[in-house]
């Protein structure tokens, strides 16, 4: 131990000495160094040597309304100077968290009763499944237990969180799933359904799958399906026409409950209160993080129905207490930030917002690059957006993934001063529902020139069949 | 979904109709409604109808440098608005946490290498396992993933981290653990350990039966082992002399990593910067939160050995990244917070203070309660104690548990004006560690009135063997 600071260490060279960081490649990371953000106002963030870039990712999915937001600041101040924290286990309280669970309610569907504090989306998903293993054991049903999640899910990394995650490099080297987890199709309209297929068609096989998995495991060992409204990291798919109730008639049919994670979809971005709203979903279980505090304070919720709540309420005598919870559960700065940033959103319209400027975000980038040789799909839903490439439109042949076109795209779009983030050879955009006609064009404009600059460095290698 | 807010209703009503709480009766929750705290200074907290509390427990276990504290809320005031939310995943980064990570370093033993930061002492456990079975999958170990921990450990909740913690009712319904984990003896001296073996015997007949769990599981299944360095949740239990010494020359003799949690002894509750600094622990793996941020920010850390970093370094090109991490991991506003706390702790000497607070509030516990009819022990290291109640002090007959002596105990102490938790019989302390002599007289008296009034109600109901 030696608490003398190193006086002469760069913040780059004491990052590279110190800090192990999420999601990142260690060798690039200590070859490249750290890129340190430092200060931020609305859409745009500013890096530690003055170059300032529009946040078209929100930071990951979840500066909702942006940054700067003083409102928010004063409400995190003014709490922490009462009462910085408190627990709330043993029926101990705090008002912010306790206002939080009523307006979170106020958001859901009418049949979700109570509210679950936790700090990140990851914990949240943990918690569901704990609560669904809890549930089906109360209510005699002790062989209910798996659980169904789709190819190229993200629904966290703890180790049941990440089990739930669809994506092998989130499940290599660290012996991910655990055998509870099953898994279907997810919902790639562009790559999966056939041609000529209607939605509704391709929906209706995609349950059809979902009953064949169910009834192969045994109705009897299956006990939730979870999925996130429009699948994010996955690729930013939107479920075609129908999806959902066909989705939703399967479990039904088999008593399995329906857990929506709205971690990304949930206070707004896709120009509906949740995914949930927008696709008529009717879950049991609701996940929500990132949009709750915009970020601004580590907060997540696991948001139950009724018909939950009602066999925990009614099988409570049976244990001490529910063994389950976490030190900074119900936090009540944290409470607080979500409570200034839910205000927010409402007073703006943020919702709306996000449908306005989502909709004219999706026509900028299809009138710019809707024809662009290296441009297979735009999608979306409000501001939740891809542009997938393809090295041959016709043929939808992808990119080998080692020529790394996403990461290429995006380190082109950083000097344009335009963040965007790459899923594989995609490009996702999920800026702040604030986001303005003038922010459309700056993002569009970049992220236009970085598409150009790679195609026209890919048409060089020989890698793009035609020149845009 | 309905924005309306429900005007009439009370705080309390709110709370039972909306707000899901942790680690609580939902029986009792709803027939007794919340405790709500709303402001707090020092060491005391006040209520929603102006009682005021010593607060003995610190939050849990966590506000060590007291409430109120105008630096650490300046501090995440001025981080809130320069810079609210960034992400570091793909080497994004931001000043606090460079130079959190770098402080922490700076706190730990030399040859601790990186810092991971999350959001609870349960991802930061979650994240250990993960990086355990992760390092010995890249050293081409693929069979050594089992973890031992012990009995009456806590860990955390989430799946993996709950699989960890030794507490049956963690467990219970919850189909928790998870069969890698493994386990092995807690360190109860005052109900295990044989009359008239010394610390030193009982620390080697420990170790004995770890080696022998080892042989018996195989030595090449086996990866880690963790300890809590004085064992909370599950009874302030503190080891024999002797008892790490012993505990790692077994690991070291097998390869097993140690994993020292140090959730709730780090950053000074023992009088020592950390429990392995106390027990002279060599760990491979330190877990952090709690008194990093003392509770005002949701922020926990895992600390890496240089021999687990190399292993991660040498092996990162076979991976795109290192797939771990949270949206939150890292936050900047938790980090500033997490800064301006340890610097009241190094400024104020509250590690020297611990030491000393410590030994003198267990001096006035045993003058004041060592001889209590129904004591039968009181421990503990620093400011983390706990007094051990029986029915017969001759015996040590321990009370059964349905006569809730713990929870009768703390009842009758908040009518005293003072915070104390139960765990089971027992009554644990851990107040902040700026505890005064002053402080210390109030909690004392409030504890002790608390006692002989539940010892006055069991001789009254006959199960209290003598009258105190």
């Amino acid at each position: 131990m030696s608490l003398e600071p190193h006086h002469n260490m760069s913040l780059e060279e004491m990052d590279k000495r110190s800090l192990f960081h999420p999601f990142t490649s260690i060798g690039d990371h200590l070859a490249n160094g750290p890129r340190i953000m430092s200060s931020a106002i609305g859409v745009h963030v500013t890096d530690s040597k003055g170059r300032r870039y529009l946040d078209g990712a929100a930071g990951l999915w979840c500066v909702n309304v942006g940054y700067g937001r003083q409102e928010i600041v004063e409400a995190m101040t003014r709490q922490a100077e009462a009462l910085p924290f408190f627990h709330s286990f043993t029926s101990m309280a705090n008002e912010p968290s306790i206002r939080l669970a009523d307006r979170v309610l106020r958001w859901a569907p009418d049949h979700m009763s109570k509210v679950f504090f936790g700090n990140s989306g990851s914990d949240a998903n943990d918690t569901n499944i704990k609560l669904v293993w809890y549930y089906n054991n109360m209510r005699g049903k002790p062989a209910k237990k798996k659980i169904i999640a789709r190819n190229r899910a993200y629904h966290g990394v703890t180790i049941g969180a990440g089990s739930l995650t669809g994506l092998s490099y989130c499940h290599q080297f660290f012996d991910l799933p655990l055998p509870q987890i099953l898994r279907t199709h997810s919902v790639d309209q562009y790559r999966e359904k056939p041609e000529g297929m209607s939605e509704a068609e391709f929906s209706a096989y995609l349950a059809s799958e979902l009953e064949a998995l169910i009834l192969k495991e045994g109705p009897d060992t299956v006990a939730a399906f979870i999925a996130e409204p429009v699948m994010g990291t996955g690729g930013v798919l939107v479920p075609p026409a129908g999806y959902f109730q066909a989705m939703q008639e399967v479990l039904d049919r088999y008593d399995v409950l329906m857990i929506a994670d709205e971690v990304i979809c949930g206070f707004g971005r896709l120009g509906a209160p949740f995914g949930t709203t927008h696709f008529g979903i009717r879950p049991d279980i609701m996940t929500m993080a990132k949009g709750l505090s915009s970020g601004y304070q580590p907060i997540s919720a696991s948001v139950i129905s009724n018909r939950i709540w009602d066999v925990l309420k009614d099988t409570s005598g049976e244990v001490a207490s529910f063994a389950h919870g976490f030190t900074y559960s119900a936090h009540p700065i944290a409470a607080a930030a979500a409570l200034a940033n839910l205000d927010i959103v409402e007073r703006e319209d943020l919702v709306g917002n996000a449908a306005k400027a989502g909709a004219e975000l999706k026509g900028a980038l299809q009138k710019r690059l809707g024809d662009h040789a290296m441009v297979g799909d735009i999608r979306g839903v409000g501001l939740m957006l891809a542009v997938e490439t393809v090295a041959d439109r016709a043929t939808k042949r992808p990119f080998d993934l080692s020529l790394k076109v996403g990461a290429r795209i995006v380190a082109k779009a950083y000097e344009q001063g335009v963040i965007v983030r790459p899923l594989g050879n995609m490009i996702a955009m999920s800026p702040p529902l604030t986001l303005s006609s003038a922010n459309i064009e700056e993002l569009v404009t970049g992220l236009g020139r970085a598409v150009d600059a790679v195609a026209d460095e890919l048409a060089r290698e020989g890698a793009l069949s035609r020149k845009h």
